[in-house]
């Protein structure tokens, strides 16, 4: 059978090939699979993770597991922790061992992300942080000359400013972990200027005064920008933009769910992109994983967790 | 001077280059060009309007315009209508010839949409219908079988259920007038499943049962529909949904501004594509202008114009 929805051709994706070969050449750290009950979640969730220098254990129904797996010799040398066929008691089970230091990071199987999120979010026995979860995806595109992290296009619907800034503070710091000294970091809206009829604009322009009392650190942030002027120097020049990131962000930050959702996928599908995505503000990074993502992706995600992991420890 | 922030190669957009010949072929319909005032928007309305068959007549500022144009020979042939140097007159006189039958499409000059949309929504005097204003954009995507429309990319910040109605009727007449029979739609949203959480998902269900109702002539309308399983009918697939609409549509209705306006400018910056644009819902097509767009954008939005123009006579 096969996993993924589309092949993808690493040779185009040059540079998240270099994150997965980063990620591999570092000794394996721990990871746990939370549900992975099926046979493309058990799958996706071993061969990536192992691929991408992450040592999984299964937490899930072990029977169901076996009998999944018993063809795959790898299966024998892996942890299987039995919490039967609830996939909510999986992931506390998961989280749990998270809070003992057990594992760097989750990945999700075959349960519903909300289940996940819940037991992470829990106030006594979650992995909180101070900081929201948020998403980031980790683009590598053909039309672009470096890796773009683009924010929140998974978990938050309608995101306040506040949840806006630790998405914002949660992708510069990717950046950061994969080398960029200072990050730059573009709001953007469906136009370049405050407009109180479009909130996204508002937000923008507070998230530019937030970055100026230094709330993300060494990185610049500016916004509201257009798509076109975010990404284009050119036509941030034609429209007489004057800013360091247009042309050249390390960061995008989206207006809400339905654009991010909308883009991210624009860009898989329309702008020939890879990427990778892992869910941050938990103690430790999250891997998300559709039955429609590539196989490409998921290792790169699994890739990009192991790197933030082992940048936490 | 260059006009053209992009340089498009007409190659990689046989589907336009089609529709820009098919309005060439016809005869020339009247165009009101508004407030034509400074370089950029002269020459692009009088080159992209008569390439693609369309006659212009400019009202605005008769001295400033023969100014402008007075090494262009082609200015000699072209009517101006003096309205002084207040924008918002020229949009009323132009509306009001409009009114009189006089032109069959409406082009923005160098003044704000809002001041060209006013007066073409004005209650007495300007050129309502019973529709609401929407914008339509048609792509040629290389990533795409055939031409793909999207509404509302640019003037509907948050439409109601009514206005997505209208965008919808405007953006399936359009298909329709280029050919397809029976048009193709897709709501779509963050996600595939109505969630109380995500309006827009709300939403595409009511847009579905008003297309039961035939409130859309003979069209297919499904959602709500993630981006995704909206293009790729392999996408469709492996979520397990059915649909005829999936990686086939004609036509997608965005949820708002901001995600469509960041979808349109990610197909142009990283899609590779090409667009024509117009707005409809007034009683003749209206051409709006951007500084970034290409020379071939405007040529196909021209062309665009003329021949749903010429449909309505």
């Amino acid at each position: 059978m096969s996993l993924a929805a589309r092949v993808s051709d690493p040779t185009s994706h040059p540079r998240l090939v270099s994150l997965i070969d980063h990620a591999r050449s570092r000794p394996p750290l721990s990871a746990a699979v939370v549900f992975p009950n099926d046979e493309i979640s058990l799958r996706a969730a071993m061969s990536s993770l192992m691929a991408g220098s992450m040592k999984p254990t299964l937490y899930g129904n072990k029977r169901v597991i076996e009998s999944l797996a018993r063809d795959h010799e790898a299966i024998n040398d892996i942890a299987i922790v039995d919490t039967g066929s609830e996939p909510r008691e999986a992931a506390r089970a998961a989280v749990s061992a998270v809070r003992r230091g057990e594992h760097t990071a989750l990945m999700k199987g075959s349960l519903h992300t909300d289940e996940l999120l819940q037991a992470v979010l829990d106030r006594d026995e979650g992995v909180r942080t101070q900081r929201r979860l948020t998403h980031t995806f980790v683009f590598d595109l053909p039309g672009y000359h470096k890796l773009l992290a683009v924010t929140d296009a998974v978990v938050n619907i309608a995101p306040d400013i506040e949840t806006k800034a630790d998405a914002l503070a949660n992708a510069i710091d990717v950046m950061r972990t994969l080398g960029v000294a200072r990050p730059k970091a573009a709001v953007v809206a469906a136009v370049e200027v405050e407009n109180p009829a479009i909130a996204a604009t508002v937000d923008a322009a507070r998230l530019c005064e937030l970055a100026a009392t230094g709330r993300f650190g060494d990185a610049i942030v500016e916004g509201p920008l257009g798509f076109d002027n975010a990404i284009s120097a050119e036509a941030a020049r034609i429209k007489g933009i004057n800013s360091s990131v247009a042309g050249d962000p390390d960061v995008l930050l989206v207006p809400g769910l339905n654009a991010g959702n909308i883009l991210y996928k624009s860009l898989i599908y329309l702008g020939a992109g890879e990427c990778a995505g892992i869910v941050q503000g938990a103690r430790v990074p999250i891997v998300l994983t559709s039955r429609a993502d590539s196989e490409f992706s998921r290792l790169a995600s699994a890739a990009l967790a192991s790197i933030m992991a082992s940048q936490a420890m």
